[in-house]
């Protein structure tokens, strides 16, 4: 029986990315190991699969009696429902720390950069394990995600060495062109449906008790939410409501702008003005310079619960 | 402001020179950072840091408003009380993962191996940051502690390494010797008040909402204890209606012999027979083979209380 390597729900592409990079380390270490989802995958991850010839890792969702590692989270409302029946063999992330507990010692790589691939290319430096090519495309893929391009606040000296080294294994000359090629894919929304969009990559946080959810779109250009803002909106409130949740988020993010439009439902009228210092007016608020759920979005809020 | 690295509550020798040697590689790398301990020190400890020339860390209870490195466990009840209020700003740990949680990315390097100071030389490794001979010896000595001169099931392969490079960097030839020393150190029970030998290695676990105390005494020749066995037992029911826990366990280790004599009250008659296998008979029971809390103690009862 393999081990398996999972991700968030509703996986974005370092989730996927570091899933294939991990079970491969794991592999050559002389552990069977395969990779696996939790969800659907966007558009954006898709064309990193394509570009460097993968298939989609196994859908699984339930782990009970497994043998797993987690990437890219530590929370347990990301992870699979049944994670206390599973034996969890390790955690590899670059997120606040989550409520994710086991009973036995594990291994835990996490550390405060800008995604799971640039710790995941420290494992593999450690064991001094040789990186494929096509797996190095992908975690550089995936770097260029999380760090917007190194735009992010979240990026770190250490990604950015990390895309440098993956892109000469993979023999990528121009990994920002390839990035924005990449973004455009991400830009796409056209004939996707509205809770499709919402949930692209969506998360729920559990703040002080308030289940909280903050979804994130990036795009080159906030234009091409125009005529669907009011859909965006009306499924936010619907969200809401049928999650019970205390407030729900939708970042639209503009990377070439370098902010983000919050669109925001929430018990609290006064939540982002507690939270970021500027009042949201009709559900809406520009926040300049904000390109970050992680560093810039969650902490602030998370305060403002507490 | 400084940063402080802290280990656990009733510090072990892990707690303190982990502390110390995190803090001088965290300096070394640009960020002032001092030990601190969360009690007083064992005789064993003390032992080691007049062998290598320490000082004491600062006896340190509160921390609101300051930053900190958590170092040997990663469980609420075993850090500050106050830790809601301090910044996290990582956790080196060799245990199972604890219910401390975060609101900010932290550095967490946790490993399944024997001590904590193992992991903290590759932490040197990978920031290529050399090791003074002094602080060699400390780490070399945690080591050999905690993984009792590499007799504990919790050894590996890594802790061993460790001890013969450290013991090359200390200039010490027979690393086992010095080990074996410690130990006579950690044995001598004579002139110590009850109390202090059940709280010498002792801590408390939240198992499924079940506050269980779990001590332990490591030494040469468990025939030291026929004289104070029945006051040992006074003391561990005591403990028991004081703390109002579920449980407390006082495990007397033979070192030499590699198993332990468990004295138990609990709540559960049948508490050591469900997680060992094995009834207790007036509240002592042997565990042939069993020397580490962590590996062979905790798991079992954690399984057989959820």
């Amino acid at each position: 029986m393999p081990n398996y390597v999972v991700g968030h729900k509703i996986p974005d592409s370092d989730s996927i990315c570091s899933a294939i990079a991990l079970s491969y380390l794991k592999t050559q270490l002389g552990e069977e190991t395969v990779p696996a989802r939790l969800g659907e995958l966007s558009p954006e991850t898709l064309f990193i699969l394509d570009k460097f010839g993968f298939e989609q890792p196994e859908l699984k969702m339930s782990y009970a009696g497994e043998s797993l590692y987690i990437v890219d989270h530590s929370e347990r409302t990301q992870g699979p429902d049944d994670i206390d029946d599973a034996t969890i063999l390790g955690i590899i992330d670059h997120h606040k720390l989550g409520d994710i507990t086991t009973s036995t010692p594990l291994e835990c790589w996490i550390r405060p950069v800008g995604c799971t691939n640039t710790i995941i290319k420290m494992m593999y430096d450690f064991h001094d394990v040789e990186i494929p090519k096509n797996i190095a495309g992908a975690m550089m893929c995936a770097i260029l995600s999380d760090t917007v391009i190194f735009k992010s606040p979240t990026c770190t000296t250490a990604d950015i060495k990390c895309v440098e080294a993956l892109a000469e294994i993979a023999g990528i000359e121009d990994p920002q062109a390839l990035g924005m090629e990449m973004f455009k894919v991400k830009s796409a929304v056209e004939g996707t449906p509205i809770r499709d969009l919402v949930m692209r990559d969506f998360k729920d946080f559990d703040m002080n008790g308030n289940l909280v959810g903050i979804g994130q779109l990036e795009v080159i250009d906030l234009a091409i939410f125009d005529n669907i803002k009011e859909q965006l909106e009306a499924d936010i409130a619907a969200l809401k409501a049928e999650g019970n949740r205390h407030s729900v988020l939708l970042l639209l993010t503009d990377i070439m702008k370098e902010g983000s439009e919050v669109l925001v439902v929430s018990d609290n009228d006064d939540l982002t003005e507690k939270a970021y210092g500027k009042a949201s007016e009709n559900g809406r608020v520009w926040l300049d310079g904000v390109l970050s759920r992680k560093k810039q979005v969650v902490p602030p809020l998370q305060d403002s619960l507490a």
